[in-house]
């Protein structure tokens, strides 16, 4: 009797985010795929970061927009390596679109790749990018409630930034609730408590961040 | 020779959002569809203008949300009719997602529904839903960008309303940046500035909403 085999296939952005990985693998690249809501500071934290960065620690940077250039122009006038991606009106970055992005970028001068998402507390957690990490953005403004509202995003976080968060006073953030929100759907990451305007906790951030292996 | 007929045929979406307005029109409802990123405050402007409509007024009220039932417990609290719609992870709400909602509400006693969509500053604007108007909630903690990058929701907005509005200097929000964004995309709609705390233009904003008529 013939023996049935049922092989997992690939859906066809998870094969272009493997092939994504792979490029970033043979570069020693670690990719980090950055998501949040509009405004929750994923610009910020990529100068913040960029700035703080050991001076060996090469940078590049691709952004997700749904139009404009504004955060590439910003990036780019910091001195480092960033490609725009607009996705014309579409909710999320995909792989592909990442797979064209990678050859515009000086991948062999690079130890960190970061990708700011298109903001977004849903769609992006459905994608692969071939990133190796995913980190959630959330900001005080924002309130603590939001891990309760959209599980799925905290739920693939490998790091929770709080940015900031020197304004949880002002709105009110009760830090315990935004806690087991997140704790509910993810037991493991990290929740780090930055502000991009203070530099509070960037350093643990970046601390993070380079131990990170691709 | 026959004649060809190309019939524009709606879509499943827009055949029940043409329902649903029907419904609304005849029992002499507005429907109202709330959108805005996570956090900019749609609950806490639907709360701020039930305290402050004519008390001959009737409102309703459908919260839209992945998960929890956080934001209609909320509303319920205060005394007013209220259906929540778990999406289930969807990132927007659907026509079919109202048509099972509206016969759960008292619709004969009310004058105004306000629907609070899923926090979402990309795909809500893609989905009709059978409302009359589209209000789009902006935030000054999101920055004074938001319109640049997330023209759709922009454009499809009758009304923009900027909340936390008193937060301006603590955020640099440049209110002329903003407000040129939304012009290039939209020239019509009214920009109200709001702060659901300190209840700065919540009067305009009602004079507004009061003059919709299904």
């Amino acid at each position: 009797m013939k023996v049935q085999v049922v092989q997992a296939i690939l859906s066809d952005n998870d094969a272009v985010a493997v092939e994504n990985r792979a490029a970033l693998d043979g570069a020693g690249v670690v990719g980090v795929n950055i998501m949040a809501s509009p405004g929750a500071g994923k610009t910020s934290l990529i100068l913040a970061t960029a700035a703080r960065l050991p001076k060996d620690v090469g940078l590049g940077v691709i952004e997700g927009d749904l139009a404009s250039s504004i955060d590439a122009e910003t990036i780019a006038a910091s001195g480092i390596p960033v490609v725009q991606i607009n996705t014309g009106g579409g909710c999320h970055l995909d792989a592909p679109m990442i797979r064209t992005a990678l050859p515009r970028l000086p991948l062999v001068e690079l130890r960190l790749l970061m990708v700011e998402n298109v903001g977004n507390l849903v769609c992006p957690a459905n994608f692969r990018l071939g990133t190796h990490v995913n980190v959630v953005v959330a900001s005080a403004p924002e309130g603590h409630d939001k891990p309760y509202k959209y599980p799925g995003m905290f739920a693939a976080a490998d790091a929770v930034l709080l940015n900031k968060a020197e304004l949880r006073p002002v709105f009110d953030f009760d830090m315990e609730s935004f806690s087991a929100g997140v704790r509910m759907v993810n037991p493991a990451a990290p929740i780090i408590l930055v502000s991009c305007r203070t530099g509070e906790g960037l350093d643990t951030w970046i601390d993070w961040l380079l131990a990170r292996r691709p």
